[in-house]
């Protein structure tokens, strides 16, 4: 089959590798129908991560089952799954606690499974998924999605899902003023998740004209374009003289985070999600001066496709739209270099 | 009148000093009928924070109404009420909000108002009060509590308040086990607050006899005397092989932070109340890869006094049992003594 490899910076490539077949009795074959590139895939791609060798990519697909291992019953040859970004088990205390990134036996899509038996990535043909019966969702009653659909489905496999984690991190609901800090896809997704979560008043900060107009269709009201301290000077003058009750971060770095802390009201609460990158040093004093709580971290995506799926499925929410751009699979390293010269927000990738 | 005035290190003095009067339609005058040594206390008393001249402490009180500004209408003469450790408005955005500690016209007991006029502060036969509709809770249906319920009243104005604080900040509810870091006041009050927020299984770190026996009578199932990485694998192997899922801070030195931060599982929450001193800053990253949530600061009691309140008084919580010692107000040298030399756990001044 044909898969996507990445050997180093700048360096993926759309390469033959041998198809998947299952080696488990909990595993299943998947046959990817849509996957994507992710921003956290730029990390190793622009050399923020190292590449210590080749290894396949991609975290993010939904696809058909082909053939499934002896144990597995819920899944069968046909199904349509969406798959988290992330392997895990449903079974131990962190899974049944719903936190099923923090699974005892976690799997990286494009590494190695509990076994030592290699996991394809999701930028492929196909992949072995272990742990198949807890890591997929089924999507029920449904094998041939039309794009639109097919597109926010895949949003489940992670950003969707991320967004979610951030807008509950930062305890948004019914009557709260929320500002999102990150106009990617997920900072997108995170402006939809708190309109469905009840938000009356959103803030998106965002600097362009195509990310703005998706903002405001999944909910916001306003537009920030102001950074720094200007920036929350606006945010204060929009919510008539305080900051924002709950504030989304999704990007990671030093100012964004800044940008965020000093966008939260006293008393308020930061759901953080983009992955800390030279994030500054804060002082557990201020967090106590102010009162301002502060949740995040890697979205237990399993945990929360059940609950978006359906409201995925009957049109209540599509998230589908943050993908502005799709390519083929052999176009991969287009997709790649589309996404880091911010020529597109998020590439969708078919076989 | 009598007063407790603080002159420096180790120099609490009890002095004369004026009787308040109402100095503005919103104040009233209080005659303090309890008043306490709060662990804060101690930092001026041991030079941890400079005292850059001589003034009045002491901020938790109960105490009469006897005189009322002319602008007060739900106060009168004879009340009963309850003093929060801060004034509060109850009117800007931060007190609507419920953080009452942020109020943007804050004042402190022993300090000035906002129009600099003197505040008295709690240690003493009278207080007057400003913003006292606002500040100021009344006991209703009862001015002459007995011993037990006046030590019981006496702890909203901050300890059991805070405890409370600390345990929602952990996201405490039926069902999730709790850890609670310190056994001070607050600490104990932590452990009460848990349980009546519904918690089945507290464990409280404690290595004195008498703290812990307050804490189980309070609620908790397990005391843990080991600390740091052996403190840590007792809590772990008490929970079954997981840790925590809501741990209550609540001394705030470097080593009480880490012992709390140690003890969550991924996922959970941290409540921290304790001030940070000496804190190393927060590990962004260590959230992140965890999942953990932290939040606290100091209670908003105004805000937290009318749900407990109503417990105290039909004697579903007794948080009252933390004062293990009663001294008069000319005494208040010795309750400094006997609390800096951990004789006491916490001190209960008459009149």
């Amino acid at each position: 089959m044909r898969a996507t490899i990445i050997h180093g910076p700048r360096d993926v490539r759309v390469e033959d590798r041998d198809y998947p077949t299952v080696r488990l009795p909990s595993d299943v074959v998947v046959k990817v129908t849509a996957s994507c590139v992710c921003g956290s895939d730029l990390w190793p791609y622009r050399g923020v991560r190292p590449v210590h060798q080749p290894h396949p990519i991609g975290h993010e697909f939904i696809g058909l089952v082909e053939s499934i291992g002896s144990a597995v019953t819920t899944l069968a040859a046909g199904d349509l799954v969406i798959a988290p970004f992330l392997v895990s088990c449903g079974n131990c205390p962190q899974c049944r606690n719903g936190v099923t990134v923090a699974c005892e036996h976690l799997a990286h899509w494009g590494g190695t499974d509990e076994n030592g038996l290699p996991v394809d990535g999701g930028q492929g043909e196909a992949v072995r998924v272990p742990l198949a019966e807890s890591t997929l969702v089924k999507v029920p009653g449904i094998t041939e999605p039309d794009d639109a659909l097919r597109a926010s489905l895949l949003t489940l496999s992670d950003v969707m899902a991320t967004g979610h984690h951030a807008a509950l991190a930062a305890k948004v609901s019914a009557g709260r003023t929320v500002v999102v800090v990150g106009d990617g896809a997920v900072g997108l997704c995170g402006v939809l998740a708190a309109k469905r979560l009840g938000s009356e008043r959103i803030i998106a900060m965002s600097r362009h004209a195509d990310r703005q107009a998706i903002a405001r269709g999944f909910g916001a009201a306003d537009i920030v374009e102001e950074r720094g301290t200007e920036g929350v000077a606006k945010v204060r003058e929009l919510l008539g003289g305080v900051l924002a009750d709950s504030v989304l971060e999704c990007v990671g770095t030093k100012e964004s985070m800044e940008q965020a802390l000093h966008s939260v009201r006293p008393g308020g609460a930061l759901g953080f999600v983009g992955v800390p990158t030279g994030t500054p040093d804060v002082p557990w004093r201020y967090l106590f001066d102010t009162n301002i709580s502060v949740g995040g971290g890697m979205a237990p995506a399993r945990t929360y496709i059940p609950e978006l799926l359906g409201e995925v499925l009957d049109g209540t929410i599509n998230p589908g739209r943050v993908f502005d751009a799709v390519l083929p699979l052999e176009e991969t390293p287009e997709a790649y270099r589309a996404m880091d010269e911010r020529r597109a927000i998020k590439v969708l990738l078919t076989p």
